[in-house]
This record gives structure tokens, sequence and C-alpha cells, in this order.
């Protein structure tokens, strides 16, 4: 990346489940410690799985504006069943599907974010919704300047009214941002609109008994092993 | 206050200007800089004395939403005229208008909220829209844990969707939401709305020719002579 490229940066939007926290990890964890006879990588990967399709429902309109919260509890409800969980209450049940709130970062996102932040607006643009982001930064520690959701643009990523809708509220121009993501498609569907892309390498996004393909598309702006190295390329 | 209620508080929503930033010294000392011959004290307020007609315009709806930047804007321009300012190019006008990202904070607001941060979820709620309050967090160190503005509700306080908005957002009842904010009228819209409330004394607001009568309320549930006092008022 020329040097000119990174001086007219101003804003980085960081995707969140996958790029910044361990979904499948936290959610194994928590999962195998309330100890409901299942196993907990297969409940972590079913529960993100119905995330696209849920997704679909809205964006094709069959729901209306749609929470992330009240989405995973759709999915909740229908994987206890599929897992034969019959016995949580409601209330087990609501603070099983805020889990999502409780997400804790990778290794490096803390350190990598605090460097970012000395030079960059650092922002969220995630599916989730804003109290589930504001709630997740507070548990892990995320330093955000600034949390922004598709709940703000009432419009689900790869819509392009949110990685628009990022250059707009911070009044910079598209190509004065750079979306930050462990995703090829979120990246691409960025690019489109005239943003800048960074990939991150998550190859344990799916555990370890899944590892992802982490090869570069070379038509991302910078591809990175962490965050942390995001910020050295980044010099910051 | 019991401390019952202290204990079913979750969410802190700061009003902002006036509450935690001083905009007319912050202002008044830009423009003096500037040395455009005219009266900063003077022109500080009769920018903020546009404030209210420029919201009316837009709840009533002559104008449509419009973010706050662009209000400040049209006021701007206005008092520009009445102060006799014409030689200031576009961009001079664009960099002053946004004089409102740069508002520097009260001396006690950082070590407040941020003792008041390591108990609360400590969120703005102000009628600035999302991006002057980022820049405006960044430049003055105000460690927000979320930026909640008008922006998000596409509504203008004191319109209860703004103050019920919070408790959505944070999937939490109105009364375990406490509105801080300097200004009486903005507390009562809350309180209507089952918000719990704290007046914070902001004396020196339009500067110290033109003191401000901080006198109580008794209908708020907490008043305090700053935001470090609102800390010490919570336990924090």
């Amino acid at each position: 990346m020329s040097l000119a490229t990174t001086n007219s940066i101003k804003v980085l939007a960081f995707d969140v489940f996958g790029t910044v926290v361990d979904w499948h990890g936290s959610i194994v964890r928590e999962v195998d410690r309330l100890n409901l006879g299942i196993n907990g990588n297969d409940f972590a990967l079913a529960w993100r799985m119905g995330y696209k399709p849920a997704m679909q429902r809205v964006m094709t309109g069959e729901l209306g504006w749609t929470l992330l919260d009240d989405l995973h509890r759709l999915i909740l409800d229908e994987i206890l069943v599929q897992f034969g969980v019959t016995h949580l209450t409601e209330q087990q049940k609501c603070h099983l599907n805020k889990i999502w709130h409780r997400l804790g970062a990778w290794p490096d996102s803390v350190e990598g974010l605090t460097r970012l932040k000395s030079r960059y607006m650092i922002s969220t643009l995630s599916n989730g919704n804003l109290g589930l982001l504001a709630n997740m930064a507070k548990h892990a520690g995320l330093p955000w300047d600034c949390i922004l959701s598709a709940e703000v643009f009432k419009k689900y990523k790869p819509d392009p009214a949110t990685y628009l809708g990022v250059a707009k509220v911070f009044d910079v121009t598209p190509d004065q941002v750079m979306l930050v993501a462990a995703h090829h498609d979120d990246l691409t569907a960025a690019r489109t609109c005239g943003l800048n892309t960074a990939y991150i390498e998550r190859p344990f996004e799916y555990g370890s008994m899944r590892i992802k393909d982490v090869s570069p598309n070379p038509e991302n702006t910078l591809h990175a092993k962490s965050i942390v190295d995001l910020a050295s390329l980044l010099e910051c």
C-alpha cells in the first residue's frame, strides 16, 4: 500500500464476530461449562450457521427489521430442540442468548486496536445490535471510538448503505474508510462501495477442528496476520 | 436516593453540550484566536441561541431529518452575516462549523466519567450527530462505552423516542436508565418517560458574564455539583 493511501485513511471500520472476537471458542467454553450434555463445538457451529439464513429473512423482507439479539434467539430456540435441550427456563434461555454479548477478544485484538486508535478513528461496523456491541466492548475491553451497527442504518451488511453509511457518519469519502474483516465476502462488498479493505487471518474462527482457509485475495488493500500485524502495517 | 435505586440503575445517559463539554468557553477561545474582529462571547451565544429554533424547524417537519452539523451550518451562515464576517472561504467556514467537534471537556468530566464507567454503562444521549460526538470524544478524551445520538433514533430530544430508545438499545427498563444533564427541561422530559435523572450544576455554561441559575429541582433523583460529584454520590 502506498504511503499516500495510508495517509488518506481516516476511519477503520471493523467487522466484529470472528474478526475481533472469538465467537466459536467463547461459546464452546460457556456451553461446556453449563453441562447441558451437548457438544459445545457442534452447538456453536449450529448457532452460527443459522445466522446467514436468518439475515436473509430480514433482507428479503420476510421478516421486518429485526435486531441480531432477536435473530439469535430465533435460532437458539430451534437448535435447543435439535440438540434435545428441553429443560431450560425462559430466564436461562435469555441469559444463554446473551452469550454473544460476552464473547472474548482474540489475544491480539485489544493491543492492536489500542495502537490503531492512536492514529485512526476506530469503529465497529457489525450486524450486531448496538447494545450487544457495547456490552461486548465493556466485557472484552475493546477501546472503540464509536460503535456503529447495522441497527443505525437499518440495513444489514453487505447492503451498501452500511459501508457508505460509515463514510457519511464521519463526513469522509468512501476511500478514506478501511473495512477490516476476516471475511472476504464482507470485504468485497465494501470494495464495491469504494472502501479500502484489510483482511485479518483468523484460521481458528470455526475452531481447531475446522481450520479456515486464510489465503490472501490480492484485491484487498492489506492482508494481515492479526490486528497487531495490521497496526504495524499501518505504522501505528 | 435509596440504595435500591442506585443498584437498579444500569445505564447513565449523558447530555453533552454544556453538561460534559464547555461549548461557550471553547468557542470563545477559538473565535478569539481567529482574529475575526468580532466578540467571541457574543458570537458563541448567538450560535447557540440559533439551536432551539433550528431544532424546532425539524421537529415541526418544516425541515426533513437534518443532522446537527447541518443545522449548525445554517445558523453559522446567518450569524456570519449578522456579525459582518464576509471574507471566509468555504473551507474556512466548514472548519469553523466543526468547532463543535473540538469542544473541550469541563475540568471534572474525564475523571468523573472514568469513575462512573467502572460501575455503569456510560453513553451519550445528545442531539449532536454521531460523527460530531465521536470526534469530540476522541479530541477531549471522553471514555464513552457507547455513543448514542438523536441520529440513531431519527428524533431530537425531548422526543420520548430518544429517552425510551436508550432503554431499548440496552434492553433495560426506563427506570434502569439515568439521564445526566445540566438542563432541567431535558431532565423533565426524561422523567416523564420513567427515567431517573441527575442534574449537574454548570453555572458558567453561558460564560462568566451570564451566570446560570443552578438551583435544584427536587423532582430529580440526584443533584450534583459536577460529574466527579455524581461519581461520589453513586459510590464510584
